[in-house]
């Protein structure tokens, strides 16, 4: 193949918001598959907060990004050519190929994306990440029950969004926090969630105060910072909070905010605990089912945040999501 | 009967560290027991860190103790008269019975301490709040697994003294933070601690990095503040912070400490979880059992740190808490 594979990779370790300086927009041969390996072509990426982690020098549930390498990004994309029984040739299959146009895979890292489920996108959202962040983090570590008061941060973004409306589906009320008028207005109006705190124009813990007057059970978080420390000061009794991240404090180059209310979490008896989605894959594929029927019979509707421009769209498109601009699943499309 | 029963009563609300105004020296008739009832002489009391909560006019686990009331204290005494048949005069009882030296009770919140199984003190010891608070933190909400490495602060107290025991009777390694020289000796020469951090003399960040090469599965924490933010730096994947209590945060007059390495939950998917021993009353016959079985056995050996003088002692013997100057469990002896 003659054609040209566009990659991003890191060039730079970034201090606060990353900046062009520290990408390198790079182009590179097709390459071809060895034994075993599948050739995908990308066709979407996904745009995720967890990203800014991903670029930094320190141990975490995965390794750094090296100098140099190919910026890590989960996709979807169609595999061309195919030395792996598994993957035939025109399946489509999501996976962690990177921020480029084309990726090689021994086909380990791969899950099949059924388009006659639904479109490529859904495998970034609500049958991939998204839905299965909100899965993971709400059912396994919330433990919500009918009735109780579920807070998510971070609402109306896609991973949020999904939590909201599953909290919904398992008969709890509702709060979200998102920030301006039109996120909010699109969480009670469109998906359903009881209530709707605006971070922007009230403070938040008069806002979570007027909207949790039986205080939080579930505490799903998004944003981490303040907005976690309002939470906690309204945590119930045996309260569970879901860390899912803390997109606030990504792109400091101070210390992170010093959370005061975690001492309340003697007295309420309450549950602080982080997790990250990689760590349920075995019961993905229930996860999964539970996901698609909700995504078909409607109770779960979300928004995709496609980006058009390709790999190229990628450093300015990241920044987005820290300036709060995204509404909906943030994705770039590389290919049709 | 015509003797005084001497009471230590809330005065005030105190603000920072209890100061003598806030106490009120009273003294009452020996009241008699209604139907039902037992009287009790008290023989001791204990003080514990949990009492400066209990004193402050907010909602919590247990109500505050009001203004003029007894001040709320665990004891152990003796029934000399009783119109409960559940609870006949001689026998020794632990329960929740305050700062005086006889009281009334239905029954309810009593326990039999039987003195041919450990004397009065241990009922408030190993057989009482610390052990039981040890055991519940560690065990219940720790979880540790034999190998793994355990840190206690606050470890020379009574809880964590119990909480590193059980923890090395479990198999673990246990490192234990305590202020000065002599406490740390103690840990490690007469307790068997495998390392202690002498937060006094040492950067606590340092001193946990030296002890745990390995890093922290399990973190018992007494004090907050600064050593939980810094054991929280060092917790690994999948580890567990038990939160029993935050000595250095109970007297601040401003805002409490902000814990800034909080936001390492999420990719450590570490949980910390806050508890009280109450919580698992219907687990503590079994727990009892498994402490007698150590104490009896050598495995757990503590110190009492009996003070002479009755309930007059109380309020300065508090402070002693706050200032680390008692070596380990803090009780107060009321009669003989």
């Amino acid at each position: 193949m003659a054609e040209v594979n566009h990659q991003i990779r890191l060039a730079a370790r970034p201090v606060g918001l990353p900046k062009e300086s520290d990408w390198e927009r790079a182009e590179t041969p097709i390459p071809g598959p060895g034994p075993g390996e599948v050739l995908i072509k990308i066709h979407y990426l996904s745009v995720d907060p967890a990203m800014r982690g991903w670029m930094n020098d320190r141990p975490s549930y995965v390794p750094p990004v090296g100098i140099g390498e190919v910026m890590r990004a989960l996709t979807v994309g169609e595999v061309i050519a195919s030395n792996n029984k598994g993957f035939p040739p025109g399946e489509f299959v999501a996976g962690i190929q990177g921020v480029q146009e084309y990726a090689l895979s021994d086909g380990t890292d791969l899950m099949k994306a059924d388009l006659a489920l639904a479109p490529a996108p859904a495998w970034l959202n609500t049958l991939g990440i998204a839905g299965l962040t909100a899965y993971c983090g709400l059912i396994e570590v919330g433990q919500p029950k009918a009735g109780e008061t579920v807070v998510v941060s971070g609402a109306a973004g896609s991973v949020g969004a999904h939590a909201g409306q599953i909290a919904r589906i398992k008969g709890c009320r509702v709060v979200g926090i998102a920030g301006g008028t039109e996120k909010c207005a699109y969480l009670t109006d469109e998906l359903g969630f009881d209530a709707a705190v605006d971070y922007k124009t009230q403070p938040i813990g008069a806002g979570l105060g007027q909207a949790c007057p039986d205080g939080i059970d579930v505490f799903f978080d998004n944003v981490g910072g303040e907005i976690l420390d309002a939470a906690l000061a309204r945590i119930n009794p045996f309260g569970r909070l879901a860390l899912c991240g803390a997109i606030s404090q990504y792109n400091l180059t101070d210390k992170p905010y010093g959370v005061r209310n975690a001492i309340l979490l003697v007295p309420r008896r309450a549950r602080m605990q982080g997790f990250i989605y990689f760590d349920y894959r075995a019961e993905w594929p229930a996860m999964l089912e539970d996901l698609a029927t909700w995504r078909a019979d409607g109770r779960i509707s979300v928004r995709d945040d496609i980006v058009e421009g390709g790999v190229q769209a990628f450093p300015e498109t990241l920044l987005r999501l820290f300036r709060g601009e995204n509404f909906g699943k943030l994705m770039i499309k590389v290919a049709d």
